[in-house]
């Protein structure tokens, strides 16, 4: 079974979409622990980062940094995080997360946007790129 | 002045080291959050990730990855995180982390462990590299 992230990726599920090439895919995080968090996934779909071949791993890394630089740009933050994790969804992704302060690098608080908010906050982050 | 990773890669604080390239030092994090948590970081002296030039940050990526593959063989755990925060000490470090459980990648608990067994930590996960 596709996991969640490929069935955003194939539009089966809807996503507020920031970025795409061949390889990878950014969208915001719906559960975000501050404005503007992004996943960024392969679309190869598998489970853990350090598996990943090295090509596909540098080039996840290297999209990453792309579209963080465009956060960094977009919304206003102390600098933007970076934290690969995996315990939940067992298809890699990359989260970067605008820090204001530890908290918001610890998944311990939440906000919450409304669909226009999160337009506005994906809007503004591709105007970036 | 020097950052206290500057002072750890050129030995005036002395450290657990896992490895070391020309341009990039690895060694165990002296409050882990769990057991063979390590700190990989770029000799030049840059605070924020996305500030590196695109050739560092790649080198800082690729360096961390096989640092975290040996890791992942050394210690046990579900997988290896990988996390970038920064808002403490101003000069880029990679937190790789041993993870069994969401707690080990929040920051929310630490363990201590005895000189001897970080030696023997770190000595673990070098064989494997």
């Amino acid at each position: 079974m596709s996991s969640i992230f490929t069935k955003i990726i194939e539009g089966e599920i809807p996503c507020y979409k920031i970025a795409e090439d061949e390889d990878f895919f950014a969208f915001l995080d719906i559960n975000p622990n501050a404005v503007g968090h992004t996943l960024c996934v392969p679309k190869k779909e598998v489970d853990k980062l350090l598996d990943l071949d090295e090509e596909t791993y540098s080039g996840l890394m290297n999209f990453a940094r792309k579209v963080g630089i465009a956060l960094e740009a977009a919304i206003p933050c102390k600098r933007v995080g970076m934290t690969v994790i995996g315990l939940e969804v067992p298809h890699v992704h990359v989260h970067l997360i605008p820090l204001q302060k530890m908290a918001n690098a610890t998944f311990q608080e939440k906000v919450s946007l409304s669909k226009d908010e999160f337009e506005e906050v994906a809007a503004r982050i591709k105007s970036h790129l």
